[in-house]
């Protein structure tokens, strides 16, 4: 049970989060803090908050755990204003999609990692965000990675394991590294993919053309480019190395299908294709 | 009225043409041919076909209305066959999914494209293959582009037209040009960013691992990686031109994210993230 709850930013993966604890009564009050007091009074009218705070110091008064749900761009500024107000007795999580610069930030602002802080992602989320965007069903089924070091306390990180827990999520446990090259390719990277493919065809000549013939297909596909620009420039902005390395990777395979097709190498596109396929199958079933 | 209709290929698209002219009752006999007589009575069996014949050129004899749904590959050893036998008062058009080479096996087949060959192209499907992938809908509320030629006989157009309708599709006309360029940079393209994508974590050390934690996003933007491979080298093989000069176009814009990521340019990255955001809610909202 969480007593005290304060969650900064409260958009899709904030808002969700709130109305799943409030669901399963796991959490008492909830605190909202962000630097629109429109937005907070959304919030609340909407039953995500209980009170809301415009001040992140007075926020995290009295708090037992406290969640970071602001894009990456805004962890930074943020973590330096809170970190030297938590108290001991608190815990501190958040849910950003790259762990490193969360972790730097915390390094930055304290001179070292506190025991208190649990670096946290939960695999889940659409191309919606506001405080309209969230939904208590959103973390259900869904994987939250946790990646804590040496010195992160194990009782903080049963806490934050449990909080997830009641949201309907499973918790599991890898290093920052592995975690933001996982990340870096199966979400950063495929939303680089689809960014560059409609903003591609947006740039072609007759572009209205081209999306009127667009196919069920090419929706699905490029579904994520309708993701917030802001939220995915600090992603890539904060997971650089492990993002330029997958890309690296892909322009090299995509060269190599290019020169396939160039070269008329039916063998080569049918074994790509294949392997393609059978992954994909094996995997997304 | 068809009264004698001839489908060469009973996989998705030839099966679910079969199935919704059925069902309308616009067609009276229904004639299989495909070199497999496996797949031949396996259709018999689910009731896409009336009768079969494994031999093309006996296929064709007294056919009102022929269909070519094979891949692309086998299109123009089949139009060899056949285009000699078609008789005058017959009507010939295509599914496939690049006109311009189609085209040119009717034209080296008879050293002219026939006034009774209408080039076709419905924009339907999805990644399933085969002889159980037909359904009846499939071309329901769906777009089929026509890409006739000056030669070609407007009853011919106007038999074909009639024929989409009744499966519920609405029917544009454009030019094989125009076609082969707008498929290439909505579909096309699409698929090789797709199967790229996922051959490229295929062949990375983990992709166990990797592919664990793929999000709802990811199998979204995968699915089109689970096509038909032989179709889809067909597919490249048959729209080079076209597929490599918006290939080149994408490339150059992945480039420029990629070197926005490795400048940190914040700015960038938003401009372009927020232009794709924007096409892509306009277009497919």
């Amino acid at each position: 049970m969480i007593n005290r709850l304060v969650i900064f930013g409260l958009g899709l993966m904030g808002g969700s989060l709130s109305l799943a604890l409030r669901e399963t009564a796991a959490v008492k009050t909830v605190v909202g803090c962000s630097r629109s007091e429109e937005n907070l009074q959304r919030a609340q009218e909407l039953g995500l908050i209980d009170e809301y705070s415009l001040d992140p110091v007075e926020a995290v008064h009295g708090a037992d755990m406290i969640v970071l749900c602001v894009p990456l761009g805004a962890m930074s500024d943020l973590i330096k204003q809170i970190a030297p107000h938590v108290s001991e007795h608190a815990v501190v999580t958040d849910v950003g999609s790259a762990k490193a610069s969360v972790i730097n930030a915390f390094e930055s602002a304290l001179g070292e990692v506190p025991k208190w802080f649990v670096p946290g992602h939960p695999i889940a989320g659409n191309e919606k965000s506001g405080v309209e965007a969230g939904f208590a069903d959103l973390y259900k089924g869904r994987k939250v990675i946790l990646t804590p070091l040496q010195q992160t306390d194990a009782d903080a990180i049963a806490c934050v394991d449990l909080m997830w827990r009641a949201c309907g999520a499973s918790v599991e446990s890898m290093s920052v590294e592995h975690h933001d090259t996982v990340l870096a390719a199966t979400s950063h990277l495929p939303h680089m993919l689809a960014f560059g493919l409609v903003d591609s065809l947006a740039r072609m000549g007759d572009y209205d053309e081209i999306f009127r013939y667009a196919a069920g297909g090419f929706r699905d596909f490029t579904r994520i480019a309708s993701s917030d620009p802001v939220m995915w420039r600090d992603i890539c902005l904060n997971n650089r190395g492990a993002l330029l390395d997958v890309m690296q990777q892909y322009t090299n395979d995509l060269a190599e299908i290019e020169q396939a097709i160039a070269d008329g190498d039916g063998e080569n596109l049918l074994t790509i294709f294949s392997r393609a396929k059978s992954a994909r199958d094996e995997f997304c079933g």
